[in-house]
């Protein structure tokens, strides 16, 4: 039945989206025609996320509505919460949010799979209550303490880092956060989008499709490479050290995290934008360590392996220099690309099609079946 | 940088497998090499179980060890009980189940994602404990009571019947779900299957790829077609009814679920196994309205849209005078692809490549952003 032999499907197209794409010469990035930078410099990520969910950047009133109808379902049900702790410490949170998501199916599920509005009821509601599932698990499991998740912070950078810290974040560590969720929330047919329209594909409910994303996105080669990229900065104490501690892990064949991009060949133009906003959180906080380890990784990574750093990276810096702990960072993307899922979950519902490979057959030819006495 | 344009990857090889092929000709199917016929005849689902996660059949001594394994398995932690009494009657089985999975993986987690013996684990208590969440929620959300999950029967086609039912199962009963079971297991790049197998190349945990199995599997395009068969086969008293009420379907552009497949033109080697014991359990219970019924839509489908019935439709019958409600239909499914899931989870992380196609852009050109004040 195959017709073309492919490897993780690489350059092969597996359907049309109207919304982002990295352009023709494959090396920036639009959201429904509008350049990333243009995004991150001038938005918030709530306008963004009306972007996604629908098709146009809101005015002034269509946001304050906006803002206002996710402020108003920040509340965790106490069925969740009494979820939520049951979970222990030592659990990953991606798997925390992907539990949460899941179980809110649950007792909050989709009208329809078949409505355009249905799709954006959930999807706001997500948006609204993923900062408040991975704190309340997080304070509550170390601590004991049920955190009321109803802030009354204006967005869900400063929601997030209040519930957090349990306290108004600095202003540095606010519109940092706001552009790098504007930066993760959307990547055309990306491991964990294109898992969500798979599953979208077989008029599944939203909930799944979402929690299909989750779980894809928590991998070390999408997702989970901000904190591996955090990982391997953290361990030097001198940009010297990393240099020859990547040399150790070259000769190891060890792959360092952070850097290259599937659809990228020569830059992601996501990287130097957070790339700005990591150096002014790393000088805020006096660093004379960090980011100069990261400037010598990534001086390193190019000269020798020509690969450059992508969007993971230097977002990596900027959350633990805001107070992050390093397991929060895939969190984090989950808060922003829940918009962008929730746009392809839409855009593959009206044009479904059952997203249905083939595959080359390597197994063993036809063999006779052998009873069991005679195994 | 898309290369080919496609419709749902129909035709496309998204890569290599040795788990089953529908043959050269597309009109078989064979699990490592073995004929479903055989198998579904000879074997118990635990056999092909095992054949799919230690890539043989097992010996006598190995089967009897593998059961007792599984045996021992079947007991929920008094968290994930915790989980499922939150959730309510009117939710969806398969939203119970991906919910119980999804939490499973935060208090069980997988002890690593590179190593194949932990996916082993991780299935095998999946295997031994998707039946008992199934129906402890079922009975407590429906009759508050408490079941004990543990029981003796000894295999998971008696044991979920024995906690459906609170009694042993007619042995007729149990041998069609066994071969339901072993017919349901496993199908090649299946949506659900490549779900799975997209999020384990991020390199993702086993539990959130079959989290993403049971998402995708949920949809009516996919296994919620067993479901909706049921829907239409019960809406009629008499084939002649059936006759009209199709002829209304088509008229009304409806899809009849349980007919045709992406991979099969002509017929679905299943269904031809599945319908005979279907036949036996509709015989048995004395049914002389559901079986003509379905065999009138059986020819109306085939005369009139040269659709063949797959596995989906006689199932449905089968489990139904099995006395399994409609809504658990899909979830027993489940209980059968979590060992054709974990067999390709672990072939994907055998020769893993990120699954991350391209897509072709249709979106908006690009254009200026435009200032909140001026929108």
């Amino acid at each position: 039945m195959a017709t073309q032999k492919t490897g993780g499907l690489a350059g092969v197209s597996a359907g049309e989206t109207g919304i982002s794409t990295v352009g023709k010469e494959g090396k920036g990035l639009t959201y429904r025609g509008y350049d990333i930078h243009d995004l991150a410099k001038h938005a918030s990520f709530e306008e963004i996320a009306y972007l996604m969910l629908y098709e146009k950047l809101p005015n002034q009133k269509e946001l304050n509505d906006y803002k206002k109808l996710l402020h108003g379902q920040r509340e965790l049900p106490a069925a969740l919460r009494l979820v939520l702790e049951q979970i222990p410490a030592k659990a990953h949170p991606m798997d925390v949010l992907r539990t949460g998501c899941s179980f809110l199916g649950n007792i909050e599920p989709e009208a329809s799979a078949h409505d355009v509005n249905s799709a954006r009821v959930v999807t706001n509601r997500l948006l609204a209550t993923f900062p408040g599932m991975l704190t309340y698990w997080y304070h509550f499991s170390r601590d004991g303490k049920r955190i009321n998740t109803q802030s009354d912070e204006e967005d869900i950078a400063s929601h997030f880092l209040y519930l957090l810290h349990g306290k108004k974040a600095d202003k540095l560590h606010h519109d940092t956060m706001n552009v790098s969720l504007i930066l993760y929330t959307e990547h055309e047919f990306n491991a964990s989008t294109f898992a969500a329209r798979v599953t979208t594909g077989t008029l599944s409910d939203i909930y799944s499709a979402m929690t299909a994303g989750i779980g894809t996105l928590r991998g070390p080669l999408h997702g989970g490479a901000n904190e591996a990229a955090m990982a391997v900065i953290e361990k030097y104490s001198t940009p010297d050290a990393a240099e020859k501690g990547l040399h150790d892990m070259f000769a190891q064949k060890q792959l360092v995290m952070g850097f290259g991009h599937r659809v990228y060949s020569i830059s992601d133009p996501r990287s130097d934008v957070i790339k700005q906003w990591a150096k002014k959180v790393c000088d805020a906080a006096g660093d004379k360590v960090m980011y100069p380890v990261a400037e010598r990784i990534e001086k390193i990574m190019w000269d020798e392996k020509h690969l450059f750093p992508n969007l993971d990276f230097y977002s990596a810096l900027s959350y633990h220099f805001s107070g992050v702990p390093t397991d929060m960072f895939t969190p984090i993307f989950v808060f922003a690309r829940t918009a962008g899922w929730a746009a392809h979950i839409i855009e593959q519902r009206n044009h479904n099609k059952l997203i249905r490979p083939s595959a080359d057959y390597t197994g063993p030819e036809p063999r006779a079946f052998v009873a069991i006495e005679k195994r």
